[in-house]
């Protein structure tokens, strides 16, 4: 499969050479120290960069006591990776000096292209091209470069790579989309701690982008986690390959992504195209990659930090022992917003700390041990050791506060050591005590926070995390019904309109065709063909009219629902005939079709729609307009399993309607799981020819009754001429 | 109003000499220091309290060189604070003792009451009934004690106020419900600089509460705002009116409540009253009496840092400055989610940044310097002063990071002057800076913030509030209609079973008596007289079983609507009685009404209900089973004025339905406005009578068709026999 991704990719093969350079040139080498083309020289040798460094400029003959040479190509020996520090215009130039000494990898740091309007825009295009047509990869233009510092390269002109960093070894990996941001987060995390072991910005992204570090740092033993921040992802498969590679070899990807606020969405003919937003899609695709996405640089670093200390926890349950009632309760309150589970202790552990706990504390959780815990240090290791063994506790947690030195003597000692004798993550929420405390626990690889909600919040989401790989794990294999799509294809061309839609008749024939159950659904020549119709179909029906100029029937009054007699029939035949001439006086091909009236069940709204990056995108919602308005719906990216299907529903917020609200029986939602499933493996099957598939309603009868879609339109891309 | 509220609340006067006592007597004092009675003679002194002290222990003839006395009683002069360090079955008797003295005021540290069993539970009711019973007011039992630095009242045993703090005059008063876990916040505030003047935790409250304290802190001209760690409220109406009056006189009052993961629901007969959780209540009551909720500690202290550094803007427009494109996006987007507005600049401002930024430069929002904005000293300067100007600008923002010292010359100086020349707020988000930049930032005034989603946070709440404070200050005095509550209270009673429930037929008379439109309901006394009376009101009609012992009538088929004929009406006079007698086979009483069917309109759900802390709740969501599977809707607690009302059925996630949803009219709003402040009259009318309403649906037509009640039901406090 990777080697399939290299050959798609354009024959790239890894970037181990990226980032372990034999030989690197400085292209713009400047003997001058203010110059940016002096940075690079300078930092690779306080990094200690053990390879053949190259000056490149024709005005020097030496820089630094190192040999310049006037081009690459002039470079007596081989060049692994060629930094470019040149002014825009000549970079094109330099970078063909590259291709053709053969050098592997280059890093412009140059700006002035695409972020610089349609000048910079064609210089851009240039280098694409000469990425196209050589074997020349190139990170950037408009990059503030990239670091490794497991072996001192350092492609960077920022001032915080021109000395080594204090250590190294986090196993962290940071890719980011802005240069200067990237740099700010780096700092800060080395101030909190956290060397990052790889630095990535991306620039421009005309050659390299996200993905290929992404997939490259997935393969790597010494990352333990990734960071990403991102603003825009170019080629959405890949990355989505990418970070679920990560994702199964249990590489956390964690993600600040902006654009959350943006509230762009799509113009579409369905509903469900224009329901979703770009960011919706994104959010799918992190959920289902098993990216995290967070929302603040501190928690970024947190939930970073966790990994780092090996303090990711099994699950949910949290166990939570505490020098305060009051700040306990909180705490509780807290796990339970960031979705942990604080379960009362039952059986061994009850009876254990019942017989360790003073008479004034009870054996439930949070174990609330009073200003005892500080002078108790026996009471505060045995409880500990309870929790630790208990097997319906994924993680502790410490809740407590004040100057460790005046409550009791040894505390942080006796919390590293318990920490130490428990093999389950324990995160310690102290408040108020000084620096020196967190570093002292830090150090000891115990994560110390000074805000309890910060501590529940990166355990709640580390146990997101934890809890969706065990899922995965049980995952059975993802296999798509066969559909016969080639047929289906044939289907979808031969009834779509110039415009490439399928009417609401087209559109069911499809869909039954692709085995998902419809409504049965004449046509109707006449009055009396529709009475002959609702006849065989069996009363009540409903009456509707179709054309490809009647984009808005409901609204033209062109659906008359619950008709129970020859006559209700006949009447509505030529009302919606007349409705439809008097809304749109211009439409062609009116007709008339009759079908069953669906009645006594629960409507939903499913679809497919189709997003610029990530490709086809399934939608659900609760059908009706009151759903509608409340925008309750969920997001997914085929394709899915029974499990994401599930989850689909699950996450209405009014999925209590499908499960037996105010003594309704429970919907049939096994039989939606499957049309879900069914319209994922459509989706992937018909691949860029689907553009959008809506059904609304689909009926969901009671369990074991099914369910059936009521109406649905299909639009797929318009054949080129 | 506050001489009134005293006479409610017992005849208390203020606080003034709780909080600046001439003398104090410590109760239990000891001359040993590992003992908790030696610890408020100790603070005092190394607080450097000015007045008399008087320790107290028969025990004793000195303590720390003071004369020490057997009793209260026994002191020679007047004793204004009594500190109670005694064991708990000893604590009555020392009430006693200070209640004959004379004392004003006892601080009671000594635990072991109501939270500790029902012995407990009976001292704890001893010391209640000793302080309706004297003059003396008591703080506790159970409590960390109070502290006011100003005048080095210091009435705690906690080591941290053992030394005085490195500074005062913060204007921050910190009331906690958890007095160790109170003191872990005080702790960690000091760390950051800021130093709380008042701590103060209530305990068991058995005597003051934390609504005395509000009202108190309102009107002392030394605070600035006050920070609430809440667990629960005893008095309701008394701390919302104290949480109202610091909101008029622009006092924040920051508030952590425990409690959002409580999911308890009451038990209630009406749809409404079983929505609404007491968590959503709360969140009304901070929302309508202006204090803002915040989930965590840093949240709760970089709010306190804004209010202390008179950095509270004046609006929501946010205008962002900053040194990198990427991070300036990504700010964008958090000061959108957290509620603010970035607007485009235009006229003059535009103009100014125009002229006097570079190239590369754009005069939008945010305003990107890169890095020149370290080297151009004057570019930066010249942007804020621009800035600072335009009126439509309420905040600045600087986003940048990095080393300071390693970007630029006289970073922090620059930033420091900038904000000093502007009378709009500066707050700067820059991330990995060294501490002491935070701290030079700090001292200076400028609030400064590590990860720019705090920065943002912080903003977003302080902007919150000075919305809120501005809409309030354009409000008309609450005005409820004179309703003719005494006919109200008669109808009520006079029509309410046993159970005090009015069925609908009742409920809508109540309704339409109190000027609420309602649908005209007549009784049918046999099918006969249902087709007579549906005739009087024209086809089509809606048939209804009523029986105090029936429900659930729409479960039980007991409703029929849109019959259109006098056949029609006849069959389903059978129908609904023979389903209610088969539904509910005991069931008296059964009535049938008629009634017009109301069709076209929006329906919504509007209920009363009552709160057992802070009494009549009023709620409106929008009808039908799908919203309510989707709990949307709105909670406040009357009185409610049409400011208040608007926004109920604006925060609706649905409201877009009444604003004229996928082509339909807007519906109006204004009616049912006019109904909410009406109900809201009607709660306070009311008062206790009522327990619930419940309007089921309110039927809302086109803008200016008015909305009208279609069903209905009321319960009322059953009389005593």
């Amino acid at each position: 499969m990777d080697t399939q991704t290299s050959a798609q990719t354009g024959g790239r093969s890894g970037l181990e050479r990226f980032f372990a350079p034999r030989s690197i040139a400085v292209i713009g080498a400047s003997a001058n120290p203010a110059k940016i083309g002096a940075r690079p020289l300078a930092a690779l040798k306080t990094n200690g960069y053990q390879g053949q460094i190259y000056p490149i400029n024709p005005n020097y003959d030496t820089i630094g006591g190192l040999p310049c040479y006037p081009s690459a190509q002039a470079v007596p020996g081989p060049i692994d990776l060629a930094i470019v520090s040149l002014p825009a215009p000549l970079v094109p130039e330099a970078l063909r000096d590259c291709a053709q000494k053969g050098v592997a990898y280059a890093v412009v740091f140059s700006a002035g292209f695409a972020e610089a309007g349609p000048e910079g825009a064609a210089l851009q295009r240039e280098i694409e091209r000469i990425v196209a047509e050589s074997t020349l990869q190139v990170l950037g233009p408009n990059t503030a470069g990239a670091v490794f510092h497991h072996t001192a390269m350092v492609a960077s002109f920022a001032s915080t790579f021109m000395s080594p960093p204090v250590h190294q070894g986090s196993g962290i990996a940071f890719i980011t989309q802005s240069g200067a941001f990237g740099v700010y987060v780096y700092n800060l995390a080395q101030q909190l701690g956290l060397v990052f072991d790889y630095y990535i910005n991306t620039g421009n992204e005309a050659g390299l982008e996200v993905a290929d570090f992404l997939e490259y740092l997935a393969d790597r033993s010494e990352v333990r986690a990734v960071a990403l921040y991102l603003e825009q992802v170019r080629d959405g498969t890949r990355f989505r390959r990418a970070a679920e590679r990560c994702f199964r070899r249990g590489i956390p990807v964690i993600a600040v992504k902006v654009g959350r606020s943006a509230e762009a969405r799509r113009a579409a003919l369905s509903h469900t195209g224009a329901l979703t937003g770009a960011e919706d899609v994104y959010d799918a695709v992190f959920r289902q990659s098993g990216v995290v996405r967070v929302d603040g640089i501190m928690e970024l670093l947190e939930l970073l930090d966790l990994v780092v200390k090996n303090a990711m926890p099994r699950g949910r349950r949290a166990g939570i022992l505490t020098s305060t009632g009051g700040g306990g309760a909180w705490m509780t309150d807290l796990c339970r917003q960031a979705g942990l589970e604080v379960p009362e202790f039952v059986g061994p552990t009850r009876e254990a700390l019942e017989a360790v706990l003073p008479q004034f504390a009870a054996a439930s959780n949070p174990v609330d041990l009073t200003g005892q815990m500080y002078t108790q240090r026996d009471l505060f290791r045995r409880c500990i050791a309870i929790l630790a063994r208990d097997p319906a506790i994924d993680a502790l947690v410490l809740l407590s506060g004040g100057d460790p030195e005046t409550v009791g003597v040894g505390v942080p000692e006796t919390v590293v050591e318990a920490s130490q004798s428990s093999d389950k993550p324990l995160l310690v929420a102290w408040v108020g005590a000084p620096d020196w405390f967190y570093r002292k626990l830090g150090a000891a690889g115990v994560p110390a926070f000074r805000d309890p909600a910060h501590c529940a919040r990166a355990l709640g989401s580390a146990a997101d995390y934890a809890t969706r790989r065990r899922d995965s794990h049980a995952l059975s294999p993802r296999r798509p019904a066969d559909l016969g799509i080639p047929r289906l294809r044939e289907t979808l061309r031969s009834r779509a309109g110039a415009d490439g839609r399928l009417l609401e008749h087209a559109a069911k024939q499809f869909l039954a065709q692709a085995g998902i159950p419809t409504a049965e659904t004449r046509l109707a020549d006449s009055a009396d063909d529709a009475v002959a119709q609702a006849v065989a179909l069996g009363y009540p029906v409903v009456l509707k009219v179709e054309s490809p100029d009647l984009l808005h029937r409901s609204e033209a009054g062109g659906v008359i629902l619950d008709l129970d007699s020859a006559d209700a029939v006949r009447s509505a035949y030529g009302t919606v005939l007349d409705r439809a001439r008097h809304y749109a006086p211009h439409a062609r091909d009116l007709r008339v079709t009759v079908q069953p009236m669906l009645s006594g069940g629960v409507e939903l709204l499913v679809g497919l729609s189709r997003d610029p990056t990530f490709g086809p995108v399934l939608t659900v919602g609760l059908g009706g307009v009151a759903a509608e308005a409340m925008r309750d719906y969920t997001v997914r990216v085929p394709p899915i399993d029974r499990r994401e299907a599930r989850e689909m529903i699950a996450k209405l917020r009014g999925s209590a309607l499908l499960t037996g609200f105010r003594g309704g029986p429970p919907a049939d939602v096994e039989a939606v799981i499957g049309i879900l499933e069914r319209l994922s493996a459509l989706a992937e099957g018909l691949g860029d020819l689907l553009l959008e598939l809506d059904i609304n309603p689909l009926v969901v009868f009671a369990a074991g009754g099914g369910a059936v879609v009521a109406d649905a339109l299909v639009v797929i891309e318009a054949e080129s001429p």
